[in-house]
């Protein structure tokens, strides 16, 4: 009996959220194409863990797809020159990379139409970060809506579907999905401001948010700091 | 007195509608802020055109961001295996690149953020590209939709606007407002395979377009064919 394999794009930064969405689009049966971005991010060490977590993941392929962003400056991301804030902010954070989630789903939009594809998997969440115009529900409702204006298989009655399997769930229950499906967080770089090795600072936002995310989970936390 | 300039990023691709476009941006008073993409398309010295164009176009400033799509197929403006048609045809047309306008505007919208701006100028052109999904009016207003939900400026009441000013215009249409507004027109390359001196072949579907828009206004046809 054959069956047919649907095929989804999934975007994987190499952080924890990521490969969780991956392992949860691959336990929904997608053959999965993960697609990363190399966009001058200081936490470069990010990108040898997507290729980590891509491959032990199962992925048919992943893609790197390189684009320059710090000429563009604004964000502690990208710009050298603004320092990585270690204590929650109120507002939107100074990490805010400007229509970053915009361009990256735009990116996975047009492999996907090349692929046929007409699913997206996107490890966007609401409840940490809610302070990111483009993590939030109504945002990417809005993309999905243009997505299937835009394309041609839209326009032939796909229905693209912006998946955010994530999007409501806490650090804590993302880690213990993550678990249950055999993710090994150890392989995931989340800081913000990770060495060459990988190894996390530990008090960065991002590093704060999944630490605190293992102990709510009372799960051992695996993540290699420096 | 001081007057307040505003700033808008235009899109310009070094063809004839984008040139008109920055002419008419400039016309209602904004500093522009040019931007091309150089995305591995055929048709490469569309690239020096658009640098002449947003030179002598009075641009603040053109930046050309790289972006590599040429990996990706499907269709005839990136994919070299892919012939460039000659003659109309019926449905979405070969040379449709995929989310290729998303992708665009995406990046525009990001350059705008970082700029302090809210109004971003493209050609899209319904009438004689009714073909592209990605021009369609409903596409555009989709877009703009989503782009005030995904940045910072939009969240703090900015109203950012994308700004289509030819999309009803007929070429005749187009050809007459860049006229009067002193476009030089043979800086402009629309031909889908110009060769590297951008000379134009003169048989493709732009180039007919082109040719037919300047004969309806009855105006000379300054374009450089090979």
């Amino acid at each position: 009996m054959n069956k047919v394999i649907k095929k989804a794009v999934v975007m994987l930064s190499g952080g924890l959220d990521s490969a969780t969405v991956l392992a949860m689009a691959r336990e929904q049966g997608y053959a999965t194409y993960a697609l990363s971005f190399d966009y001058g991010q200081r936490h470069r060490s990010e990108l040898d863990a997507a290729a980590r977590v891509a491959k032990v993941g199962g992925a048919h392929e992943h893609r790197v797809i390189k684009l320059d962003l710090t000429g563009w400056g604004g964000s502690a991301l990208t710009d050298h020159n603004i320092a990585v804030p270690t204590a929650p902010t109120s507002g939107i954070p100074i990490t805010y990379v400007p229509a970053r989630n915009t361009i990256f789903l735009s990116l996975a939009l047009a492999w996907a139409e090349t692929l046929g594809a007409v699913d997206i998997f996107a490890g966007m969440n609401a409840v940490d970060y809610s302070g990111y115009p483009d993590c939030r529900p109504d945002y990417l409702a809005a993309f999905q809506t243009m997505a299937r204006l835009a394309t041609k298989s839209g326009v032939e009655g796909g229905e693209i579907t912006i998946h955010t399997p994530i999007i409501k769930m806490s650090k804590a229950d993302i880690v213990r999905e993550g678990t249950r499906l055999g993710v090994d967080y150890a392989m995931t770089v989340s800081c913000y401001q990770a060495n060459a090795d990988g190894l996390a600072c530990g008090i960065c936002d991002s590093c704060r948010l999944r630490k605190e995310g293992f102990h709510a989970a009372g799960l051992p936390d695996p993540t290699r700091y420096a």
